[in-house]
């Protein structure tokens, strides 16, 4: 071979080396670039998926202020009373509109005992002279299909006696009679609205030994600008206004207690029944009425700081000039009615199991545009939203319901009901529970009822969206710089109860509140009165610029909620809200528990903040590495766990539908929410008798607190 | 070019694009043999992988019956009365025989109510001539540390009276006094053990009107083949053996119901405890000693089917020959005492938060050989077969715990404390609980209670292992074959009471029972004697091949809780026995119930049904081709809260601990398991009185039953 063909022999040899090698290159990368990743990879990829933000965009596009206008037109059209046709019918239109925005939707009935005004008989008060004959006489005014003034659940009753003006019929009312030797027994009392649920004004009243009493809403708390500016002008009470409103304590169906109202459910036969019920007759009047009663009255002046804004010189009583008596008839009838809870739903796209619920009630006294009806325009608008993105593909990762309750107004019925009726599963799966109850009850700024779990969901929701006066940021920033700015605690007063205090589902209930520059009380003033219709709703909010806010915040939270890899919930905030908690718990009874039980306590607390620690940064571990599923779903289910975990099964002291120690109402005052409110019938045990007692009382109480703390860090831990 | 310089290029071009093919292909091969499945797809199959029935083999292998020996010699050793330091001793042996085998292990101390004989005091019956000379006293022999014969939680008493004989002192016992016009009130009782927990025959006695009673062990009970072929030379009980045991009927720690025995607790002050316990005072005797009582009875001869064994004529009474009396003394004394629950743990692979439990009491009234040591010999060999497999690198999908109770025989003291110190946790983690109480306590086939979730669990463990007599396939099939062939309803009576009655956790409880051709009641005739040693244990299973054979059961019934993909829940027989259920009830109670509530039973149970179907459906599908591994933790969790899905927070009538609709001890009979235990006392108001009060419980309890049963379907649905 010469070396010229040798040469050639060498290069056509590294010429085919050359093209194995470009072809086992290209064959191995050809292979790498054909690759796909395979379904099982895919699979992954999507159960790990975490929240979208740019769905929280495409939410806020889709709010429309003429959806809510026409939603909330429609919804205020006729009264809406529970039980009554009018309210079917509105159950049938949420239910239809749910299903055209793409929903699933359900309408679910029970038959439960309501409270109506018998309308073959009387319901006044009058003025009786010595001499038998009647002077006076109240007056409600009624148009169309509205229900006239009454209180629901009130006994009948058809009362004689002397009048007792008793300021707003708060225990510490009745204490201030007593020390000024007022008599209240046998008496008639006249009270205010206001400062507490009237319900308690009520069983006060008993308790004080009254015969019967009447509520009516002075000017000084309704119609504070004076009384020629009111409705239709303002939003304050004109003088023939008056608030409708329940006034039973214990909360749900009254006839099935602890079980839903379904047709093989027990009923209570009457003189269980009536052992629940209020026991004296009660009716609200206005306070055009009120004036006629009170201007009659006998006795000492009322302490300057009982006085209203009526044109009188108010008067304690006992009695009315020249031996007049009042005379009180309540004529109320129980009915067994059927009511209609809507449930709109979106199944869940990995974890169908795990539900985020929004709710309000559909129920008014009248029009009820502001309570419920601004809370509902803005449920209703949220699932439209949702139902949209539904028809472009997307699914949330869990379950969302959207939730109509009937009746609340005669004690949280629809929501009891539907609750005691589910109680199992939701215990199992319910993630949050939102409630929009009057979501627009004012305009000028945001007033936040939250377990401490919720708070920052809706903060980072309120981050989001605009301020609607357009000063600051956000209308967090706007909310977070307002001389109102203040986190409430839960209490009771909605349908938030039986998720909360029942079940231990964590619940937020926001709302915008207050009127700007003109009003600082949280419930409107023409609240469950005839007046609060249409009309007064576009005073608040004419441009519906806070409806679509709390629609943009509310939205926004249960996409959070609902479609967060990791349910979001401040671990933090909890550890500190059981901190303050056990703080003022000491303060009042440190005393009272002693030495062992307070280092205990604080053996509890401390164990709570560890486990709360340690749970936290296993949470931040997975959002930066890790990709099992099953281990998120484990950190889920300790997070969903841990309000349960404050749950007694025997309930509260004195309400054993009430079972969280910690987001039960007050048993002492139903609106309140305080830190513990199991402790608050015996607060007045320790206040009035102070005896060993009451000492026991609280060793119990504070030991379930210490043991279901323990608890809670261990469902944390485990 | 020429043609061959043509030829050369041709091939050499050839052979390069052959070179570049050949490339090409090793390329794209050499990748695919190169190529790993990525770290998610192993995760995937790591997450979705199912249980192994190598393991089941592996488990079976490691069993060995000279470790199980070598426990069983160490733990009788000593009597091992809870609240003493022996037992602590025990305790500490589990403890550190766990962390041997590579278990993780905690000592859990609570400080109980416990009830002890007073050592200052005496404890007899006496014989008291007219003129008050004694004439007779009982006596009990007791060795060393053994403690005397006495009922826990009898009341102290000097008592004197006639004595009455009345049989078992069931209730129909004391019915049939009535018929025969004997009148009980006043008397001392005397009564046989047996047909009924212990505990029910004092308060039958009390309600009666008895102011004491006496227990005995009649030998036609306790010692059927002849007294004279008792211990040593069999398993039956000398004449001077007494029984044990505790008489109360509310469960766990007497002073903290409801709550956990922590330093923090409150306990109940004493008038609030002493409610709680039995009224009169109640003590155990031998039949030598009873002998010598009712040989001196008067009366008419008692009814053919009372007469016992002992060589005399049986005689009902009121009173004793030449106007003799009977004086009961009972000292006892009430005291604070640690005890100690040992619990073992394997850490879950995949599912950690999941827990399997196999729990039985260590403490005993004497030597306990067989009452429990015979199941904790069980449950210890199983935890070291496991921990030889952790220590092979395997480690269960679940976690498991392994439980060594303290003070059972006080009424179930130490489980029912840590579940009430772990209820959260527990509720929402627990799987399910295998009580392995006296696993051995006889040696002629199989007793299996169960709940029917965990009936096929255990069957298909029993069809694994062979069966000890060598005669079938399989236990479970010698078992199948038996005459005695049955499955119980689970009852009261051991530790699973608090997690399936309490929390409503699946439970099973299989011992082998019945000594072969001699014996054919549940329980051994040396029970609660201090005859039930070694030495009487090894009468019963000499080689310990029950004592493995339950192991082996026990141990795949853990792997295939703990290990499987799909949790192994029969849905059919839970569907099965509910209809079953309802069947009987309505049989009973259809007529109280009437047309409308049993159209309603009958819809529960068919809506359960159906959903019970679809689920089964589902999960058939999983295991076929579905490899979502949040899916089969959505199934497992349905599954998880089915047993669940049937509690009431109130508990039933009667007893508020018990919330189970069905698996709840019968309240009327602690021992027995019945369909609805709830309506228990129910059954008695209607047999005695069937007023409308009564009618109006049943329809409470049966609207509830109703409800969860729904409840339940929507469980597996949702």
């Amino acid at each position: 071979m010469t070396s010229r063909e040798y040469k050639k022999v060498i290069w056509t040899a590294l010429l085919i080396l050359l093209a194995f090698i470009i072809g086992v290159l290209i064959g191995y990368f050809s292979r790498t670039i054909v690759f796909q990743p395979d379904s099982r990879t895919k699979l992954l990829d999507r159960l790990n998926r975490d929240g979208d933000n740019s769905i929280t965009q495409k939410l806020f596009d889709t709010i429309d202020t003429g959806q809510i206008d026409s939603n909330l037109r429609i919804l205020t059209g006729k009264p809406r009373l529970a039980g009554t046709e009018n309210n079917r019918e509105s159950g049938d239109f949420v239910h239809r509109q749910f299903l055209q925005y793409g929903l699933q939707s359900e309408i679910i009935e029970y038959n439960v005992t309501l409270s109506y005004p018998d309308k073959t008989a009387d319901n006044y008060v009058s003025v009786i002279e010595e001499d038998g004959t009647e002077t006076f006489r109240t007056v409600a005014i009624v148009e169309g299909d509205e229900v006239q003034p009454f209180n629901a659940f009130s006994p009948s009753g058809n009362v004689m006696g002397d009048l007792v003006f008793v300021n707003y019929a708060r225990e510490s009312d009745f204490q201030k009679l007593k020390n000024l030797n007022i008599n209240v027994s046998g008496t008639i009392v006249i009270a205010k609205y206001g400062k507490g649920f009237r319900g308690n004004k009520v069983k006060n009243a008993y308790e004080a030994g009254a015969i019967g009493i009447i509520l009516y809403s002075d000017p000084g708390d309704y119609a504070p600008i004076g009384t020629n500016a009111t409705y239709p002008d303002t939003v304050f009470l004109p003088n023939d206004g008056a608030q409708r409103g329940n006034i039973v304590l214990n909360k749900g169906d009254q006839s099935t207690p602890g079980y839903p109202a379904n047709e093989y459910s027990y009923r209570l036969r009457e003189h269980e029944l009536n052992a629940r019920l209020p026991k004296i007759p009660c009716l609200p009047i206005s306070y055009s009425n009120a004036y006629s009663l009170l201007s009659l009255m006998t006795g000492d002046q009322v302490p300057d700081e009982w006085k209203g804004d009526l044109n009188i010189t108010y008067r304690i009583g006992p009695g009315l000039t020249n031996k007049r008596k009042i005379n009180l008839r309540v004529s109320n009838k129980l009915a067994h009615r059927r009511i209609f809870n809507v449930i709109g739903k979106i199944k869940g796209e990995l974890e169908p199991d795990r539900y985020v619920m929004v709710g309000n009630h559909r129920d008014a006294w009248v029009y009820g545009s502001i309570d419920p009806i601004s809370g509902t325009v803005v449920m209703m608008e949220t699932a439209r939203a949702f139902g949209q993105l539904l028809k472009d593909g997307w699914r949330p990762r869990r379950s969302v319901l959207f939730c109509s309750w009937d009746a609340e107004e005669f004690g949280l019925v629809g929501s009891f009901e539907w609750v005691e009726d589910n109680s199992k599963w939701l215990t199992s799966q319910a993630v949050a529970y939102i409630n929009v109850d009057s979501a627009v009850s004012g305009n000028d700024t945001i007033h936040l009822k939250t377990v401490p779990l919720l708070q920052k969901v809706f903060e980072d929701a309120a981050n989001k969206v605009p301020d609607p006066y357009g000063k600051y940021n956000s209308a967090y920033e706007a909310w977070n710089n307002h001389p109102r700015f203040r986190v409430y605690k839960m209490g009771g007063g909605s349908d938030h109860v039986p998720f909360l205090a029942g079940l231990g589902v964590p619940s937020m209930y926001p709302k915008y509140s207050y009127l700007k520059d003109i009003w600082g009380s949280t419930s409107t003033p023409l609240y469950h009165s005839r007046y609060e219709n249409y009309h007064a709703f576009k005073m608040i909010d004419p441009e519906l610029k806070f409806a679509k806010t709390m629609t943009s915040i509310i939205s926004e939270s249960i996409r959070n909620l609902a479609d967060s890899r990791i349910i979001p919930f401040d671990l933090d905030r909890y550890a500190e809200y059981i901190s303050n908690g056990v703080e003022e718990l000491l303060n009042h009874y440190g005393q009272v528990v002693g030495p062992k039980m307070e280092e205990w306590i604080h053996r509890s607390v401390n164990a709570f903040h560890e486990s709360a620690a340690r749970l936290k940064s296993i949470i931040g571990a997975i959002h930066n590495d890790n990709d099992d599923p099953l281990y998120a779903r484990q950190v889920n289910d300790k997070l969903l766990w841990l309000e349960r975990s404050f749950l007694i099964d025997e309930g509260l002291p004195g309400n054993s539908l009430y079972k969280h120690l910690l987001h039960s109402p007050d048993t002492a005052n139903y609106y309140g929410g305080v830190s513990f409110p199991g402790l608050g019938g015996i607060t007045q045990c320790m206040d009035i008798q102070n005896t060993t007692e009451c000492h026991v009382e609280i060793h119990k109480h504070v030991a379930k607190i210490i043991q279901r703390i323990f608890d809670a860090a261990k469902t944390l831990d485990r």
